[in-house]
């Protein structure tokens, strides 16, 4: 079994400030926050730069090619609707650490973006979810078996498809979060890898709670076969836990020195 | 499902500062010790007096009835080699708040303990080993074959039988911790009640690293049906952990304060 992969997900229009400094194509601030996150552990760092109607391929190229020059080519998962902001990435994607990821597909409007993937040797995050959320884990599997045949079709490997349980509210979806967990298990026993935003299990709960539920999360997440997640890495106890989890697992060798590492 | 149950570890005569007070019958720091662990969500007291030859039965009595009178008829384990005096112990316990445990039988030596928490409707911890740690679940199966045909045969309930897998050190059976997990996960696939201590698998580790890898396992140990654990209640980031997962297994209602429960 491979370490687990974290995902960082603090390049994000969702932030004001990273928004800001995509529109003004201002290095610093992107630098900041990608060093914070490699600093903290991540393996890939995510660019989110929202749909970005029309500036959206100068963008993206901006973003990879800053990052990856800045930070050895460190691998991206390139976050946008905008389909030709993707292609634009990739194209000047450099693939020494790792293929680029597209985030995401979905079973619905966005199967396109497995095509995408496919046709760009790039991993996909495929979220198993059509119009709406699933309602149960047979509709789950449903979404994912269009996605994987979909990945197939032209010529994927099952491994380059990330499959995304889509993790669900506690506050509100309290008695789904035992069938998400048993979704991951099913993932795993097919051999695929999976992900997801498992930070989304926490929504709407006080912030000193939040690193708490995500942290034990990710730890029943890993027993159940999870190989990687988009996270914040500046999370702490989250990261720590993971390490822990990667430990029992036996993806790591254990060393006191462990936390540091 | 219900909430997992932690059973608190810190009256034992391993600490010099309880056998003192032990061999003194001296109250205070007895109930001292008793209060941190109740006061931090402990549903069980494990009650530790070691072979106690001679002064175990009387000793024993002296303990039950101290914490019981002291705190509102406290569950408590009898942990000690001494028959007589877990007997003592518990022709003065009063059930009320829950069964006494005998703590603890094995499959070799001590499976005579089962027919005692038998003779005397108690719980029973069973560890699953014989003469020595079992060397797969192949013989950890066997083990508990064992144990749970000795209670049948004696008239208990199966959830009476709290099965114990024991939990290795990670520092040198690092590769043998997922066995431990499974084996978790076959107890729980039979319907049976499990426990153990679980800090067993950081000793070793430097102070400030063992909470965090406790964490991370008790998360994936609750994942895989573990219903009960002896722990250091006083290990914040454990029973917050714990708590967590109560919540995502849908045990306890999710609530903002629910830390403070």
């Amino acid at each position: 079994m491979g370490k687990f992969i974290t995902i960082g997900e603090r390049l994000s229009t969702t932030a004001p400030a990273v928004n800001k400094a995509f529109l003004e194509r201002d290095p610093e601030p992107i630098l900041a926050r990608a060093k914070q996150q490699l600093d903290a552990g991540a393996t890939y760092l995510d660019v989110n730069i929202g749909p970005a109607e029309g500036y959206g391929p100068e963008l993206m190229k901006w973003a990879v090619q800053l990052l990856q020059s800045n930070f050895d080519n460190v691998p991206l998962a390139l976050d946008t609707s905008n389909k030709d902001a993707i292609e634009a990435g990739i194209s000047v994607y450099n693939r020494a650490k790792g293929k680029p990821i597209v985030n995401s597909a979905d079973a619905a409007g966005r199967i396109e973006y497995v095509d995408l993937a496919a046709a760009n040797d790039a991993i996909v995050i495929a979220l198993c979810n059509g119009e709406g959320i699933a309602a149960d884990n047979d509709e789950r599997m449903g979404y994912l078996q269009t996605l994987l045949e979909r990945g197939m079709e032209h010529g994927m490997s099952e491994e380059d498809l990330w499959f995304d349980p889509l993790f669900l509210v506690v506050k509100g979806m309290q008695d789904k979060q035992m069938e998400v967990l048993e979704f991951i298990k099913m993932i795993s026993d097919m051999g695929l890898n999976s992900t997801g935003g498992l930070s989304n299990n926490s929504n709407g709960m006080p912030k000193n709670i939040r690193p708490i539920m995500d942290s034990a999360l990710v730890a029943m997440c890993m027993m159940q076969g999870l190989t990687s997640a988009i996270v914040n890495p500046n999370d702490l106890r989250l990261m720590e836990t993971i390490k822990s989890c990667d430990v029992f697992k036996n993806n790591t060798l254990y060393a006191d020195s462990y936390l540091e590492l």
